[in-house]
């Protein structure tokens, strides 16, 4: 089965934006087996969506398109789906309840033009949009599937998972099967050295990926065949071995993330957690709380962002701050202990380090960070030198000290 | 003039990277007045990259192809531009030399592999890469230009900046004008509603575009024709009746953000700022000190995600929160007051809310948040009823609390 996706919209052709939802949409469909062979992106011109749509069927058995369907008059996607389906506009009843029900929970009373996004082809089948006014549409054509999707992002996924992805699974036979295994705290190339051996010993239908972002690489295995048991026994003996070679690093499989399995060991503990954070700016506690149910754990954080905080919110020495300076170990430890104190958590994060660019010294260059963590076992410190790029740094001195955390809690 | 841009590699079509070079050769192609209508992702195989050039050449005049240059096996670009340009692979010496003054400065020697990429089709003319071992290549054909590059962005960007640009430049003569008004606190539709007069006033060669995003609308406006000075004037008035009609949702144009420009007011008033953050979790701090040199306008913030931390930390009643509770017009008018007393700022933003999923009752559902904004003018509050998703949630009401500051700051 071979997929092609078509994004729409002039915001991508003037490079205004950057196309995430193919590379997450090609993903989600390798994942349950469909081959992508083309992407494509075009103009909201109604001879261009028209074809494209004519050239991915001579091409693909499946065609997903984003983009074009919001409420404004740049948007004439809707009519060219109808011109090739051959179908034209009608009112729907469940889209225009949507529509009303998005609008009532925000206090907001629905215009003409939103009215008009209940208008859809007769011709399809709509997907329900929870999470926007413009439903997803699903059309049949020479036995080729054709949905069209609203090009904001989490719109699109939520349409993905909940209808697109389940919907096509079920009309696919051979198998794929999927392990991604998350590290934290080694580079791409290292990992890669002290795993070569095992890579060496993976069997010819499994195939190994390594996905790197700041701070973390996912491992990808992936395996293709027929007999979907024979699958999964393998993939899962691999990964067994990889659990064996390189626990230090393993933190997660799949869609985990660091702050809910941090955040999932507190709850088992029941333990609350502070954090004292200078150069992460509060990033840490932001994490944490993206997870709903947080405040279960979580009693809150300092952002001291100035020395004069650290000293009259965290308690930290003005004689610490000036002979070891605000990124030392010293400084952290006594943030970390000021914090647990006053906010009555049994375990806390503080994290000091130059973000950069500015503020590097040759004694501590930019990347330089301490971060400090304490739990009911006691504190650990432990002092990191991350790169040059400040939004980097951020990012990875979070992950480590959530990783350095999650290592204390499961020795608990 | 048109444009398309084919990006070849499986690795775009699995998911595994996401194409960031079209985004950028576009913007660059925008840039000098040639309009790109088409961008194509295809994969290493010799029939998806000579049908891609066929098709591309019906539709543009300028075909730019990124990728498939490397020297492993999967990479068979070279050998389909042959066949398409009816040509042979032969010895280039100045493309050799390069390879080898690359691989000395690395204190590599030259592999056989390497070697091969020295050999290009005779039709071209090569362009010097001076960051990597495959050159670009520039193809005439039909009257149309065709450019190979590779796919690494520091390689392309070069070739691009050094050669390409500067070709297609000179052989250009029409002219492209952009300019993006950024709003906030206003939704796609009813920005619409608000503007429909001064849309409809456009003249023909000013196209508008809607480009919203989570608490973001972005509006772009488009002019393209031969005369540049003609085009300025034109989307110059057009944007200053802009600024007349919604003065209060404007915030900035073009790559501008509410925390780079708050953050630019509190620097030139000399004034510090403060966050008291509840339902945000230190995401207004995050959004601010992701700004370098934040740290002369940013003292800190304390994240109460605890009543108990509200009260303890910041100063609120025991009283206030029970008797009107967290997410109240008191609880954050009393929270920016504690925090600005004890961190001794001149301004500071509270802000308390239900971000969901759970948390919510009849009278302050999922999505009720309450701001507070403190300057040396006073105390300004606002109700939000935002959605249901707490992602959303929460940075909108980071987004909020940012213009309520930017609209007091002006005011100062």
């Amino acid at each position: 089965m071979h997929a092609e996706i078509i994004t729409i919209g002039d915001e991508l052709l003037i490079g205004q934006v950057i196309d995430t939802n193919s590379a997450w949409m090609a993903e989600q469909l390798n994942m349950i087996g469909i081959k992508v062979v083309q992407i494509t992106s075009i103009s909201d011109k109604h001879d261009a969506i028209l074809s494209a749509l004519a050239d991915a069927g001579n091409r693909a058995d499946v065609i997903l398109t984003t983009g074009g369907l919001g409420p404004t008059r740049d948007d004439i996607t809707r009519n060219a789906l109808c011109e090739f389906f051959s179908t034209k506009l009608v009112f729907n009843q469940e889209a225009f309840d949507n529509i009303e029900r998005l609008f009532k929970s925000r206090n907001l009373r629905v215009t003409q033009l939103n009215r008009e996004q209940a208008m859809i082809p007769e011709a399809c089948t709509p997907l329900l949009n929870t999470n926007g006014t413009a439903p997803g549409m699903w059309f049949k054509k020479n036995n080729k599937v054709y949905v069209s999707m609203p090009g904001v992002p989490f719109e699109m996924k939520s349409l993905m998972s909940d209808h697109v992805l389940p919907g096509l699974k079920s009309r696919n036979t051979s198998h794929i099967e999927h392990r991604t295994i998350l590290t934290q705290g080694v580079g791409e190339s290292f990992l890669a050295d002290k795993i070569i051996n095992w890579e060496n010993s993976l069997p010819g239908f499994i195939k190994l990926a390594y996905l790197p972002q700041p701070g973390i690489v996912r491992l990808r295995l992936t395996a293709s065949g027929e007999n979907e048991e024979f699958l999964k026994k393998s993939v899962n003996e691999k990964v067994e071995e990889l659990y064996q070679l390189i626990p230090q690093y393993i933190f997660g499989e799949g869609e985990d993330t660091l702050e809910e399995i941090t955040g999932r060991l507190l709850r088992e503990k029941g333990l609350y957690l502070a954090t004292a954070e200078s150069c992460t700016g509060g990033y840490i506690a932001h994490l944490i709380t993206s997870i709903a149910g947080s405040s279960e754990y979580f009693k809150g954080s300092v952002v001291a962002y100035s020395n004069e905080i650290k000293h009259k919110i965290l308690g930290v020495n003005e004689e610490t701050l000036s002979t070891h300076g605000a990124v030392s170990e010293e400084t952290v430890k006594a943030m970390a202990n000021g914090l647990q104190q006053s906010f009555g958590a049994e375990c806390a994060i503080a994290v000091s380090g130059i973000a950069g660019p500015g503020g590097g010294s040759e004694d501590k260059p930019v990347g330089t960070t301490w971060i400090a963590v304490n739990t009911p076992k006691g504190q650990v410190t432990r002092k990191f030198t991350f790169g040059e790029h400040r939004g980097r740094n951020i990012r990875r001195t979070a992950l480590a000290a959530l990783d350095m955390l999650r290592a204390e809690l499961l020795n608990l």
